[in-house]
């Protein structure tokens, strides 16, 4: 881990503290150039119906964008959860340098949970380290099902 | 392969001609719902100037916004490449039922070179078939680069 990898995410949690304020499922990511957040995101599936509205693709969008550049040289990619396949490849596709995540998804995650996508030999590749703030971030899932549960047995 | 296979991968071709005009790598994708084209895509990543601007994405992205959910059932993602992990990863999140690719991709691909990502254990399994139409894909490809190289050795 890097000096300010805890600072961003607590950046990235407060992002998926956003999504749990809309009913999203609680996810969120920043992307930091030379100690800058250029992107940040949280899910938004359901807001946007749109089935790539992960938090790390909005934020790394956003990125580009910032940037002016689909290649985010040199960037970190702060997520709250392991990243599903999808993630992960668009994290190779945007050449960040490193990904930094906190909690393990056993269900989609593609780090160390199922497959490894970032084992495969692709053109870039990305250092990846988990378990950052995982407790945290873990916490925010339970509360948001818990809750979930709570109010579908009102109903 | 179904029926009208042939016909949409045709369709997905044209979308790859469409990159190539504007001097991207040509590669183009088309959602199909009911017989019918939902979404369409070709890889734009200069262009836009987004790393996750393939193909796929933004024809899975087209047709989330005709269809109005995120849930791409029933659909059918056609591409004229062997979809990258991050692709992959995308027609699993957005729930399609089939994906039909043309040419492999030994360098990128996310099905039968490089990783599997469609034999992880997700929430959605995706039928998968590969190698229609791909040497005409394969050949768009080789073109585009040949004319790419000499253009480059007249600089």
């Amino acid at each position: 881990m890097e000096e300010m990898d805890h600072h961003f995410m607590l950046e990235a949690l407060e992002e998926a503290r956003k999504a749990a304020r809309i009913d999203e499922v609680p996810i969120g990511a920043v992307v930091v150039l030379d100690g800058k957040i250029v992107g940040r995101g949280h899910n938004r599936r359901e807001t946007l119906q749109q089935a790539d509205a992960h938090a790390e693709i909005l934020a790394i969008r956003e990125a580009c964008e910032t940037i002016g550049s689909w290649r985010l040289d040199g960037c970190t990619l702060y997520v709250t959860l392991e990243p599903c396949p999808m993630c992960a490849g668009a994290a190779i596709q945007s050449r960040v340098k490193r990904l930094v995540y906190g909690a393990k998804d056993n269900k989609n995650g593609a780090h160390v949970s199922g497959i490894n996508v970032f084992a495969g030999e692709f053109n870039h590749e990305v250092q990846v380290e988990g378990g950052l703030l995982g407790e945290d971030s873990r916490r925010l899932l339970l509360d948001f099902f818990k809750a979930l549960r709570s109010s579908r047995d009102k109903v």
